[in-house]
């Protein structure tokens, strides 16, 4: 007999076809760098491969389709009543370098399955259907996150659109080549959504520990991101003595050792804080010259924005330090984003309890550690998000893995949801 | 009345020809990355323009030109007597990132023009002359500096070949590539040097500060250059608690901070010891996943082994430490290469001061913090080296400047000292 393992609760008979949803993720999985599964980073020709796979299965579920000029993918199908307005399901279809299959792709395909369990039900809904893939939620080569729900919502600022990536490509002229318009941003901005709803997996292991089915987001987590560029001089490693030394990198390293140090005393006293640096370069980057020029980006988060602050007078203090005990200068010490922690909206977070109820599925409030596009949503609309269990809690890696069971229990849980905001937002309206 | 600036002694009427050599130097100068002024790094399309430009070069001025098995570029002009043997002039142009115009570049052009001097003056020698141009003295992608040195000297060990750059490509078929032959290096090995002599620009600023034309290299320095790799795990950067994070960039940044400090030590309580981490890769580099892997590159040199030794048994103690600190794996503490400290050959010296004294340049004794070719050459052969001012003691950068009187005055010196090494060594044969 072969071994069974007990499900945490009957998944069996739920409103949307499972085997389609898990073929869509795992077809999107496919269109990776082969060399560094799995790897679609926005504004590459990969991303751009990825987009044109989605628009074309949104076609075939009868969605219309557009770019809009902050370079969202956006599946649109028509209400009854279409000056009810719109209820918005999406994610996004980027991901880091060697990361996952389901960050981001699960909602999207998840959107597009309940269009099509919609269609075959024969169900016209009374509100506008929209599915959006946003742009760029992921860090970019142009050092920032979520450009297409920062675009939607009106955050996306002038100046984030100078940023430039490694090889001199500013962010507007990217926008552009995947069919954005930065001249015309406003345009993006939206005051006829409703509501909106993400499903993503949790990237914790709350849900799998407990073996529940979905979690129903209370709150996303601010993220603070600094750029700091320490200038020092380019010397032959041989010939320049120790003492003479502008070593832009002993700045960075001591910097690095500072963040881990705060974030540690401060997560300890205070309960959730963590900061990282992720990202360090060294210029030029060859072992017998002393590095001139170093960069590091510092991801600081917390649900409470006065930890935000107290970590970076400390950064800012002991940076400055690092740099003057290496005779360099800290050239740049630049907030590169800023999101604020937002609540969850509590009348969706209700609908989508009420969903996983009618399902007999496990649930559980929890707050998330990641950044979502919904927390951008959340400045427009009333916004809330589920999240399905992944394994060991790993994300942004390729072993990142969520059960194909899991992704249909929770894609249903929005289902049930959306069917049942068409109703009361309709009446409310 | 202009301002007149006293020349440290007169360099007119030398026997060799300025304008003609330091046009070799910037037209050499001008094959380079635009992006990036001045790279030419070895083994790519721009350093095969170099090669062909200076092979050009080495046609007209009368030289039969080869490629040996280790790659190097050899111009070769038969001895009245072949069976003296050769003396060998030359040094490498090949460029660090953003490196400058003379390192090694003078020291080719150099032993061009003697042979074009010596040809105008219809001087036959009785030993045959060979320049050479070494393969990738600089590091390369592929973490390994004098290639073509240590072919020519036994020096270049089979493991040394398996050395594989980011891309993917292994030393052995780059060597391949740039017409050496990997598989007879044997080939490469010679016996019939009998005096090798390498012109450079000095790196320092002795010669600049004491107003002098040329130093006499007493000793060059050994170099060990140690890669580390740490291995952590690529964890999301919101969802994974301080406390449970395996941060490979923690790891490495610690050591950065243990090489700087004991390197500081040992120079300070022991004269010259210089230590440098130039490269430090972070994988993947994100500001949204904590680093799972780490790779740095330490360059530590000085004139004295147990200096190398005590430092290397620091940062092997240290580096271990970190890695448990941060919870991380020391995957590798590698020795890429340790070329030990070698000094210069007295007769060749003695030649090469005579011919500043005879030519009337001002001279000093100096050793050689940076290591060169000349280092390897003096395994199979009596190797010495002239330096030349340059400006500030610049070097590997874009600024890296020399003097055209400068080198034209280091040139008349190796000139000198070919002609008088051509009758000495011919009597003592």
């Amino acid at each position: 007999m072969p071994t069974h393992f007990q499900q945490p609760t009957s998944r069996t008979n739920l409103p949307i076809n499972a085997a389609r949803l898990w073929a869509d993720v795992m077809s999107l999985a496919e269109i990776t760098d082969p060399a560094r599964p799995y790897t679609r980073r926005s504004f590459t020709a990969l991303f751009l491969e990825g987009r044109a796979w989605l628009t074309q299965r949104f076609v075939e579920a009868g969605l219309s389709t557009r770019i809009d000029a902050a370079g969202n993918l956006i599946g649109r199908i028509e209400g009854r009543h279409p000056t009810l307005g719109v209820i918005a399901i999406g994610s996004h279809c980027d991901t880091v370098p060697a990361g996952g299959r389901f960050d981001g792709i699960a909602g999207v395909a998840a959107g597009l399955e309940i269009i099509r369990a919609l269609r075959e039900t024969n169900t016209r809904l009374n509100h506008t259907i929209e599915i959006i893939d946003f742009l760029a939620e992921e860090p970019s080569e142009y050092g920032l996150s979520c450009v297409g729900s920062r675009g939607m919502t009106g955050a996306l600022e002038g100046k984030m659109l100078d940023l430039t990536e490694p090889g001199g490509e500013k962010l507007c002229d990217a926008l552009r080549r995947v069919g954005g318009d930065p001249d015309r941003l406003a345009q993006a901005r939206r005051n006829d959504i409703r509501a909106f709803l993400e499903l993503h997996i949790e990237q914790g292991i709350v849900l799998e520990s407990r073996l529940l089915d979905v979690g129903i987001v209370t709150s996303i987590v601010g993220i603070r991101r600094i750029e700091i560029v320490f200038q020092g001089e380019a010397d032959h490693a041989g010939t320049t003595p120790m003492e003479l030394r502008h070593d832009a990198l002993v700045a960075a390293s001591n910097t690095v050792v500072s963040v881990r140090r705060a974030a540690e005393q401060l997560a300890a006293e205070e309960g959730y804080f963590v900061a990282t640096v992720g990202i360090l370069t060294v210029d030029p980057s060859a072992s017998n010259i002393v590095p001139g020029q170093c960069r590091l980006v510092i991801d600081a988060r917390t649900t409470e924005p006065t930890l935000t602050r107290r970590f970076v007078e400390i950064i800012e203090q002991e940076s400055a330090e690092h740099a003057a005990a290496a005779r360099v200068t800290r050239a740049s010490f630049t907030t590169l984003s800023d999101s604020k922690p937002v609540a969850c909206d509590a009348h969706l977070r209700s609908a989508l309890r009420r969903g996983a109820s009618d399902l007999g599925l496990a649930d559980t409030d929890l707050p998330s550690g990641a950044g979502h596009d919904a927390a951008f949503m959340s400045r427009i609309c009333p916004s809330a998000m589920v999240f399905v269990p992944c394994r060991g809690g790993k994300s942004h890696a390729p072993e990142e893995w969520a059960d194909r069971e899991a992704i249909a229990a929770g894609t249903a849980v929005v289902y049930q949801a959306v069917k049942a905001l068409d109703q009361s937002l309709a009446r409310s309206a």
